[in-house]
């Protein structure tokens, strides 16, 4: 196997590096550069063909992209520790907790990075008005997850989950492009405070 | 359990529907109105904090939510037939898709939506120039899963999986606020009729 990368603060692959530190897995990875649009080349193309990264290329060649799609082949092969959960309901709230991440907060802050940051103005017409209105709607969302983080250690619950990946690396990626963790988000801070300290961070 | 759901035209509801329709599972449904905005009354936010429909209700009166996770948790109760993969690699690749067909289009298709279209005009502000280059954006990615289907008979293998379900529901989405299928789509065109044809679609 062979995990096509891109160093920080691409916050996809993150997730993946993230999920094999917590996992204790050790994949060999090779980083394309994208601002040298390395992950747009023919060669790559073959491998990936929506030109995304990260991707896991397998043994035949083949390969599984999408963050989660491939972290869920990793648990796949290497149930533990479990980040998916193992009972169905576990299951289907980590999937849900995930999901609302990416929903609800990576979907703004992917607005705003791709409409208003100076960074990404070659790449297309930035409709800027509508940039902006997803940093209210990335602050609204921040907002929300701290209430409902008011009662639980985790995202999904008690346990430290593949939900806590995802909402960690939007969030570091939202900082990263200027967003600000709203000042009265206490229990959002407190979960963050807690999910930056693990080991796999480090590592990761 | 009890599925809060909502009717065509509604993508995600139709998911599950249609999931459970493949797998002969039989759920009691209670259709909420989203013309009246009952998906945002109290009493399902007690359900669904994120107010969004479907979200399935559990014995001990808590809810999953999200249409795939609410999927995921029903096939690791039932997991005959298998619709998100029984093999490390089946799981894998059935994700991607599903994601790719999230991510390249049911975006784009969702962008339109809420930009253009005048039944969502009084919900917010629509930024009406953003939401025309996501009609091109949802044509490329037709043409794109169009070339990705000239070797096979379904989205993520030989197999119909969750991934055929999520590319339907979105296409017949986007169709139905008047985007078409490019006329040179065969391949996407042929995928579109096999699963179409289906008893599920019949019963869904």
């Amino acid at each position: 196997m062979l995990l096509y990368n891109a160093p920080d603060p691409a916050p996809n692959p993150r997730r993946v590096r993230l999920f094999l530190a917590e996992k204790g897995l050790d994949i060999p990875m090779r980083d394309l550069a994208i601002v040298k649009r390395e992950h747009k080349a023919p060669e790559f193309l073959e491998k990936n063909a929506a030109g995304q990264l990260p991707a896991l290329e397998l043994d035949d060649g083949s390969a599984i992209a999408e963050s989660i799609a491939i972290c869920r082949y990793l648990e796949a092969l290497h149930p533990e520790p479990s980040l998916f959960g193992t009972t169905p309901e576990e299951i289907g709230r980590i999937d849900m907790w995930l999901r609302r991440a990416e929903n609800m907060l990576m979907i703004p802050v992917g607005m705003v990075w791709v409409h208003t940051h100076p960074f990404t103005a070659g790449l297309g017409h930035q409709f800027t008005d509508f940039g902006e209105t997803n940093k209210t709607r990335a602050a609204k969302a921040m907002h929300w997850f701290d209430g409902q983080l008011e009662d639980r250690e985790y995202l999904a619950g008690p346990g430290y989950s593949m939900a806590d990946i995802v909402l960690l690396t939007t969030i570091d990626f939202a900082l990263w492009i200027g967003l600000e963790l709203p000042e009265d988000a206490d229990h959002l801070r407190g979960w963050h405070d807690r999910v930056s300290a693990r080991e796999s961070v480090k590592r990761a």
